[in-house]
């Protein structure tokens, strides 16, 4: 059941985007950041999502002959809602679907959210002081500010130490940074459309950084790196026991942290042509060891019953006190955590996917080196985390990598036969995430790994077509199946899946069913009665749910009803970064969410025991 | 015209007060931080203030009859605030005219205001963390906290990273140390008592310290400095200029008044038997120059047309950032500005004296370096600032010093015979501000000096009684008069004062009088509307009204409107350190006075250069 990848081209940017069959053409869209109007969060119910569809287009859907005119229907307008791609496809966004630059949004998952940053930038002129106005500098700058409807605002000391003789070279014409309610900065006008902030999410093992024009609220650069931390540690345990055990060792692991993410915003910052110093805010959404490591906060009770962290609040920081090389006095927001081992990235997940506001029963697995897994609706949400452990993001698999150039990011079976994808289709050089996931499920489907996980061993592959016998090989005492051969391979030696890398598999995969069994339980739910289950994560490409299906990583729900979200995390992030209101619904999503620990469950072992298996295949 | 000093007794505590003739026994009670409950502000409506006189009453004024009963006037029942000392008495404050504990409170000039401290102390026993409550640490302590009233609370990063810790090694038992909103302090309780703030009264020329007990409300201590940025020049001007002509010159002037404020810090703290990790916030109220130096504000502008100052706001800064010696994370509160030249010391005569309350036309005079006027009733005030000079705190007076032990402070003619005092009555050292008064008005009295300012040379005595005519001597090439025989001195040579000093005395006092003049124009008030004259000033001791008059220090107008209120800016310090919400009433008195800039008024020099006469003795 290989899936069919369909290139659909969004006008009027021209913009190409390959989309799994199936999606529709809203999901497709904002996966790519591009901005369709859907205030509905595209359940049909708005028609805000026209587009058009110039050359034989899909026929129109039920909701669509309902939402639309007989007339758009024969114009070729389609709800790009509702209307799925199975072929290639031209669509052309017309201007009243496309968000205007009065209120440019960034995606949600679920929706768009309304462009109010918390930082604003703007450009006051000011009268000059005179004789009869002679108003001190900053109450001079603060009345401009109000009178330009930024009112109650701060001015910090330290910067007032510098405006008197700032206000005097730019002749009472600054450009003023306000963050939440404090102006931070007092600049050089014609700078003014330069303000920039940055949403990081800060995994265990992948730290991701979208630079944003806060201006447009557009996503201009991406960059990321592998957690430099990782070196101490594979998960967040061992970190917090080498915090434990080596003096400075919280330290450098702060240190570690913020260096990289100082690469990335350097790297995206190039990437965008934006001066550092024009990057006013960035948000962080992370777990909360991440959290706390970024924060300087104490580690050692996270890991310790009963698990408490110092601090489960957002806070709002100087980006020099963390020493990140952003505007000097540019600030850090960071999320808030549920608990010690449910953190700022489920909250982000949620704001994403708008599981805070939704009647709809529905499941979220947010898959990274901790699995953290959102059951529920707006009424009551469940949440736990699972140490699926590192290996979805590459490590602890022998050819395990980022999803970067030369990943194997797609595996199909075609006809017995393996077809490979990397990313930038460059020559192969290990296995990402999706890769992964997908490879392990076309050896499930070809009899090469049955459900209890063993591969056959070369002697027995009998039963295999030959060219998947053929690729079972000893390795190094094991077995392994070469799923790239060495000339497909920028290094000239074939990729292989060991069996090795099947066992982690199963263990990651096996702690995630176990946790969604015992959060179903206790919300009292079965499976069936999901309304949609959401896969999330870093992942960098498209997990297709079939493949999560197969392998059993999500519980046996209907096709239609599994959607890959792509790095809800990161969207969390971005979305508070482009709009401080959601910081306050955040609060009350971090503080309602029912945190559910497992190691306190006397069930969990036995579960996640059972999970460790794969579904049978072609079920 | 000797004025007479009494002793008055107050029971239960036992304290002896020396009151000048025909001060009310509350007035002399709140000068010296004795609380009696006055809520209607000392005006004989309340009869909140009921005290007894066991011995001997005084008669009962006709208020006296009026609110209390017949009964009470049999038995001694007089109220403090209607009550004149005229003899030596002993007062008992009974039980309900004293300020309860609930709300003890510090005086005001005009009144008493409610203990509500910006910084609050409480001990909170929290849970200890659990399986079934495993909120984090930080959330724990501000929910244990909102139980106790104290809600919508922070707490800095900074400070979680050690609460951890801290909170285990105190069994989940903190004491809690809050500023404003935030959290600045968890510590081992059993020091919860012990809750301090220190009100600053920054002078050009003197800096006052009063350390007060915030769980009480009292000063428990007070101490006195010098300003040590004098040397680099006598008056606010003079500093701006060395701060424009030097590199580092604002940094110099900085660190010295910090090291003088830290020097008051501990002298206080050790009179007071506090730790100064106990003294967790500060209140400063000083001119613009010195609010500007202490901050690290520039100050070039200030004294450059059109004169702005960098900030008029109040700011609360880090103590740590500003090197103030008290607790590390205590913060140092600066009270707003009215203009470049009108200060928070204004704006804490204003609050203290309760002219921004008042519908009584009154002035207010504050006598330091600079002279601050207010004129006005709660409907409008005025304000203007004059370049009195330091004359009245010692400087540029040959013998003069600040009120000190040695200081001469008083100077009576007695028959035509001189009677000196000084303070704690030790040998004369110097003359002090209110003995500078006292001495100019005794010679004006006595006609050694005539209403020109000039002072009879020695060969033109004749006409002065012998005790007085051998006093006048010829010194360093201009005519002194011998205020104390050598024999009567520290140093055992006699004390002068000089005709360069009663030229000194008239710039002062004729700069002054020019002001009011000046404010009363611009009211549209002529000097015999004025309903009540307060004079104020760090002076260390009373200035006797009847020689302000005499020597034409402020306009005629009869002696029982004008009311010696003292250091009433420093008043004001201290009610913004034991009551928060009047921090809000001091943005609307800064915002609301109109500052009258003298220098753009034509008529300021010719009514400077009239009134730096003397009045005609003997009116």
């Amino acid at each position: 059941m290989a899936e069919k990848i369909h290139r659909v081209v969004y006008e009027p940017d021209g913009r190409t985007l390959f989309v799994p069959d199936g999606q529709t053409i809203l999901e497709a869209a904002r996966g790519a950041g591009i901005h369709i109007n859907s205030p509905c969060g595209g359940t049909g119910t708005c028609a805000g999502c026209r587009v058009v569809i110039p050359e034989d287009p899909p026929p129109p859907t039920e909701t669509c002959l309902r939402e639309l005119t007989g007339e758009e229907i024969r114009r070729n307008v389609r709800l790009a809602c509702q209307t799925r791609v199975h072929k290639d496809l031209r669509v052309v966004i017309p201007e009243e679907s496309r968000l205007g630059d009065q209120m440019i949004l960034t995606e949600g998952v679920e929706g768009a959210v309304a462009l109010e940053p918390n930082v604003r930038k703007t450009t006051i002129p000011l009268p000059a002081p005179s004789v009869s106005d002679q108003r001190a500098d900053a109450d001079r700058l603060l009345d401009g500010l109000a009178e330009q409807g930024l009112a109650d605002l701060r001015i910090d000391v330290k910067v007032i130490r510098e405006l008197p003789e700032r206000l005097r070279a730019l002749d009472f014409r600054p450009a003023v940074v306000v963050i939440g309610r404090d102006v931070i900065s007092v600049e050089r006008p014609g700078t003014s459309d330069a303000c920039h902030g940055i949403a990081f999410d800060i995994g265990t093992t992948t730290l991701v950084g979208y630079l944003m024009d806060l201006g447009s609220g557009k996503v201009v650069a991406v960059a990321s790196r592998a957690n430099p931390q990782a070196a101490y540690g594979d998960d967040v345990v061992a970190r917090i026991e080498y915090c434990g055990r080596t003096e400075d060792g919280a330290r450098r692991l702060h240190d570690l942290v913020v260096g990289a993410l100082n690469e990335i915003v350097s790297e995206a910052c190039r990437k965008a042509a934006v001066k550092p110093s024009a990057v006013y805010e960035a948000t962080v959404v992370g777990n909360t060891t991440m959290n706390h490591l970024l924060l300087r906060l104490p580690v050692a009770p996270i890991a310790r019953a009963p698990f408490v962290a110092a601090s489960a609040s957002a806070h709002s920081v100087s980006a020099r006190d963390l020493g990140l090389r952003i505007h000097p006095r540019g600030r850090v927001y960071t999320a808030p955590l549920v608990a010690s081992f449910v953190g700022a990235d489920t909250v982000g997940v949620i704001l994403a996917t708008g599981m805070h506001t939704s009647d709809r029963l529905r499941l979220a697995i947010d898959i990274g080196t901790n699995g953290e897994i959102v059951l529920g609706t707006r009424e009551r949400l469940l949440a736990c985390s699972t140490a699926a452990g590192p290996a979805f993001e590459g490590a602890r698999i022998r050819y395990g990598m980022r999803a970067a150039t030369g990943a194997i990011d797609h595996v199909d079976l075609v006809d017995g036969r393996l077809v490979l994808h990397t990313i930038d289709e460059a020559p192969a050089i290990g296995l990402c995430g999706t890769g992964l996931i997908d490879a392990v499920a076309a050896l499930l489907e070809a009899g090469v790994v049955d459900p209890s996980g063993r591969m056959r061993a070369s002697g027995d592959a009998g039963a295999l077509a030959p060219s998947l016998a053929r690729r079972i090989v000893g390795a190094d005492g094991e077995t392994g199946f070469v799923l790239a051969d060495k000339d497909e391979t920028r290094s000239g030696h074939p990729i292989l899946l060991t069996q090795r890398d099947i066992r982690e598999v199963q263990l990651a995969k096996g702690a995630m069913a176990a946790g969604i069994a015992v959060l179903l339980d206790e919300y009292g739910a079965r499976a069936a009665a999901l309304e949609e289950v959401l896969l999330a994560g870093a992942f960098g490409n498209f997990i297709r749910p079939e493949r999560a299906l197969a392998i059993g990583l999500i519980p046996p729900v209907p096709l239609g009803e599994v959607r890959f979200v792509g790095n809800a995390a990161g969207s969390g992030a971005r979305m508070l970064l482009v709009n401080r209101n959601l910081r306050r619904i955040a609060d009350d999503v971090a503080r309602g969410v029912e945190h559910v620990e497992l190691s306190l469950r006397p069930d969990f072992q036995a579960r996640f025991a059972e999970a460790m298996f794969f579904p049978a295949a072609g079920r």
